[in-house]
């Protein structure tokens, strides 16, 4: 199968499912190109109504979650983190728990702290729900917003000399997934916040937004192939990594882009801001004192461009994004692939998968 | 175990789950008094904002879901049979989805039919999804509706001396389950419609509404049981069942109300009218061509009165109710308790479980 045939395939088999539906005359947002659905309810003073629904199930399967208050946080957190990304406001959640019959009591009581803690953080209640007994804990929920005198943010449009920024630092889902799967003895701290303070002040300056749920060079894939751009990064990749992310990376002799490559994020905002607009932007920053990471600039050629260890390169985002499923999601042929990718660019050779 | 001790505790701990979060100060149903959340919209011309979120998980585990276009149209018509079950008007629903890899095209292309034909009958669109892979096929799904101009429909009030109104015929469900886990030559159809048209009529008359999602008895259960009142079957038990019902029940011998007992229902609307409004209910019913079933009346002890085979049964609904989970969900159990209890009522002995 060629490089990027089973990533592909995959994409095309979900968007096959989701695609076959027509749309809400007032739904804003196209299929992908949003976090989360849109729809213009002018005229009746909340002027748009916000709907998502995601899940955490394979992180469970995984293993990657198992303190049941991080999957109770993690559930409230994805669905809210992508209502986040298009800048509403989040009032409800509605939680859909699978469970084995003989979940433990204190398993229930920690995972309920943990959905409480985020609700409580997001400023959301619990709606409802629907349980069911299952052989496997599965957490899918939907979470319900408004947005009012402001625009909806999606992952379009965005324009060469735009600016990127990150609302954090990048690379902890990585970090984690590897301290959790590789080696426990790194006890990395996994914790992710979903950026609704933050998106106050982005939506009134950004062009496009996305949230790195899936890692960052994922999210670059949707954003350069939605808008047809490509982006720069101006900061050397270590700059903009995680302290954990970086502690791992020099640990364990791992690249520092590994950790920016997916599949596991760490739900921060990427967005765009026009350049006419940043001193005003970071200004309103500064009032939330909030310092947010500037991390390179739109461009016209669909490739993103970075330096890892006095290396520069340059690929198409989306071939990153694809080596997980060219992996088969197996972590070890995943890592082989990567280090191999690695190895090409800084001797110089053909491109191998990023090309 | 003591006799309903296995229901109480999975009804505890599943309320245990959702009883545990604050309520939104604008939610106007507490926890399970009505079959969709109600969040009360006003001063935003909505007036009502109504969410739902239900699935078919162990449906399609155990088999009895297995036509893909029955996943999908059954996907979208449990959700949005318990928004028309408080009397509202959905616009749109969210699917989580979950599918093994290896789906072949023809399944998913019955499933999205039967997903786009349930949708465009009941007048909604898809605003969005979340599909990952898994092992099994599971379906959730978020209805999103609207209701303006009345008031919502609860599970309560009910009052002594108020009519119980069915939408149509009972047993389906039952009958079905039956056929395709028992005797597959029976070949009954299931095809539930949710009773949206039907409910804008209910929802001008009645005072409180469930729907029979998990059989008629457990929604009596819910409903004595909540308003501390009991109901009287007027009609004997073989008169209010579905054509198809009567046949399986005729063919195989089984007694009449073992359609009723639950745990597959068939998505009727169960509704108490006041006598008062009686003839103004049953004019607005005949105008849309539509005969409603009288089944019985709301009395005070907290018992179902009902006539079986020319003998009168007295129980709590809960009891019966109750047996499925006895009987550990085995179906084999199930149907040994179910003739146990029938024999008991049958030949006047001390009742066995419902008692």
């Amino acid at each position: 199968m060629k490089k990027n045939e089973s990533r592909d395939m995959e994409m095309s088999f979900l968007q096959f499912i989701a695609g076959a539906f027509p749309r809400h005359p007032l739904q804003e947002n196209r299929l992908n190109e949003s976090d989360a659905e849109i729809i213009n309810w002018k005229g009746q003073n909340a002027e748009y109504l916000v709907f998502k629904t995601d899940g955490i199930h394979e992180e469970i399967r995984e293993k990657l979650y198992e303190d049941p208050y991080l999957v109770g946080w993690m559930g409230v957190t994805v669905t809210i983190s992508d209502i986040a990304a298009v800048g509403a406001d989040p009032f409800g959640i509605l939680i859909s728990l699978q469970l084995p019959r003989d979940t433990p009591a204190y398993w229930i009581k920690l995972f309920q702290k943990g959905v409480h803690d985020a609700c409580t953080t997001y400023g959301v209640l619990v709606l409802g729900g629907d349980t069911n007994f299952d052989k496997e804990v599965s957490v899918n929920t939907t979470g319900v917003a408004t947005l009012r005198n402001h625009t909806p943010l999606m992952r379009k449009p965005m324009q060469a000399g735009e600016l990127l920024y990150a609302t954090g630092l990048l690379g902890n889902g990585a970090a984690y997934a590897y301290s959790k799967l590789v080696n426990k003895s790194l006890g990395i701290h996994y914790f992710p916040m979903a950026r609704l303070i933050e998106t106050k002040v982005i939506r009134q300056f950004a062009t496009a937004c996305i949230d790195t749920s899936d890692g960052f060079f994922p999210a670059l894939s949707i954003l350069t192939n939605l808008n047809s751009v490509g982006l720069k990064i101006r900061e050397p990749v270590n700059r903009i990594l995680s302290k954990d992310a970086m502690k791992v990376s020099q640990l364990e002799g791992i690249p520092d882009w590994f950790f920016l490559a997916g599949p596991h994020g760490e739900y921060e905002l990427l967005f765009t801001i026009p350049r006419s607009y940043k001193k005003d932007f970071e200004k309103a920053c500064a009032d939330l004192d909030w310092l947010p990471l500037l991390i390179g600039e739109v461009t016209t050629t669909k490739q993103v461009e970075f330096t890892t260890r006095q290396t520069d390169v340059t690929c198409p985002a989306t071939a990153i994004a694809n080596i997980w499923q060219q992996a088969n999601e197996n972590p070890c042929t995943y890592m082989h692939l990567l280090l191999e990718q690695d190895e090409h660019w800084l001797t110089r050779k053909t491109l191998c998968y990023a090309d």
